[in-house]
């Protein structure tokens, strides 16, 4: 029997799958519902005895299923997907997180902490700012930068209210992370048609995220400035559809950290756009779990969607 | 039968139940535990649809308990504790709040939506705003403003953790309000020790509740200024406790906006704090449901702990 690697790729709206053959070449996938993110509310410790918990459940249910399972991270899974020579790997998705893999496999991540610690630059994030931007305007706590009028009305379309108070059981009772985040297509929606408020949320989402690459950037390898993309970013998440939206405040808070010093072999960066699922890297982490390397087109996995030189 | 005035107060962490006489004095008064802050998920039909429903619950179970029901905000209970002309009641408990009445009884409001969406000034955002600031740090995301560790190692202790994952639990699977603002008397101790992060977040505190003065000010009635202590402010919650902590950022935020121009009757303002439950208001804005006004002594009811002239 031919050897086959299988990889899934859980996510906060979707999931995929995906089967390999030794050879590298993919031979089958598939979509499925969202996979509940049970690691984000495990402690350390419990973390270990769920993982076990759920490969024992995987075992029992599916014992034909697999002779060997690995489960890792979201980021790892999209970084094997587009490189085995590490780089950054920057989610903005539902949530956000960033994770640097250097070339000799050590680790450095910022952010990844959920939105009631963080998850700048998400659309959950892009949502709340967009939503609390109008609460504090109506409430005279804030005085926004631009008309919250577009932001007001789509929030009370997008969630069926008539009033402020009617978003409460949203973010409360009935509080359903991907449902609120999903408002973030309507503030997309808003800055493509010219909201003033709807693109300033956008640009401070771009300025975020690329001070979460900025919050790594003391521990990436040089090695990984000087290949020929220079610093590569896999992007991944549906915010990232919205780059003409970032790509200001992205650039222009790398550009002004550039500015600085000490940023000296930092010369350019590339963002990449993931071709497949990182359900693929996934499979090809299985795959290294059992001594096998599967050999993967890494240059036909990943596209380059931007590159800067300062 | 003499007429009898119940009163209840609802808290985060606690309540109170108080029984007032028709001639004001208090008969009786005892403690429970918290009770559940049903009306923050609710949203605006749905609210009157669960006081319809609380009020014929009462009525079911205890239907020899009283000939009159009245629920209202715990702010107003504040403010019917206090006085009967009106004033600012500000909110500082596990969760934050402003309300403004004025003489004529017009109200106007800032804040109060919960954790989710500000809540600032609060303990629980004491809590938060010392937990990410440590996050931040520890991601290099950004650069604490005072050194995080006393924070760090309360934090650990407080919530009986060993590293950061350890606190995912507490604000995700497990989360419990009040318990996480409970780190907030951590902050104030460090506060008190000397620690300079643990101040500066109190004094953001200080500030942001300020704001929420400022944010109700263009809608206070002129006369609430001229009284003998300049505009009453009635501070409610624990975080009033650390006052001192509050002072100088919450002082200064008036100030500067004193500075501009347009609040020129604005000559002088006092805190209040209450010497009573505002289960006392509550009985009293009950008197008044069913037409009696409780003759209460306004003057014992509340201290003035601070008066600040421009």
């Amino acid at each position: 029997m031919a050897a086959l690697y299988g990889g899934v790729e859980g996510g906060g709206t979707h999931s995929h799958a995906v089967l390999v053959g030794a050879d590298g070449r993919v031979l089958a996938e598939t979509e499925g519902p969202c996979t509940n993110h049970w690691g984000l509310s495990l402690s350390g410790g419990d973390e270990e005895a769920a993982l076990t918990a759920l490969l024992a459940e995987l075992r029992r249910r599916c014992p034909e299923l697999s002779h060997s399972f690995c489960v890792s991270s979201d980021a790892k899974g999209a970084m094997a997907t587009a490189t085995d020579r590490g780089g950054i790997v920057l989610i903005a998705g539902t949530g956000s997180n960033c994770q640097l893999v250097n070339p000799d496999g050590t680790e450095s991540s910022c952010g990844g902490w959920g939105h009631m610690l963080g998850d700048e630059g998400s659309a959950y994030w892009i949502a709340h700012r967009a939503v609390k931007a109008v609460f504090d305007s109506m409430d005279n706590l804030e005085v926004s930068p631009h008309d919250v009028d577009y932001v007001k009305q789509a929030m009370f379309q997008y969630f069926q209210i008539s009033n402020r108070m009617g978003l409460l059981p949203h973010l409360y009772r009935n509080f359903q992370k991907a449902e609120f985040a999903g408002f973030c297509r309507k503030v997309a929606e808003g800055a493509h048609a010219g909201d003033a408020l709807c693109r300033h949320v956008f640009l401070q989402a771009g300025e975020v995220l690329a001070r979460h690459v900025l919050a790594v950037l003391p521990r990436v390898d040089e090695s990984l400035f000087r290949g020929e993309l220079g610093l590569p970013i896999v992007c991944v998440g549906s915010v990232w559809n919205s780059w003409e939206l970032l790509r200001e405040g992205f650039v222009q808070a790398l550009v002004r950290a550039r500015g600085g010093d000490s940023l000296g072999a930092f010369s350019h960066f590339s963002l990449l756009r993931l071709r497949h699922s990182s359900a693929l890297g996934g499979a090809s982490l299985g795959a290294r779990h059992v001594g096998h390397k599967l050999p993967l087109d890494y240059s036909s996995n990943a596209d380059v969607f931007y590159t800067h030189h300062f």
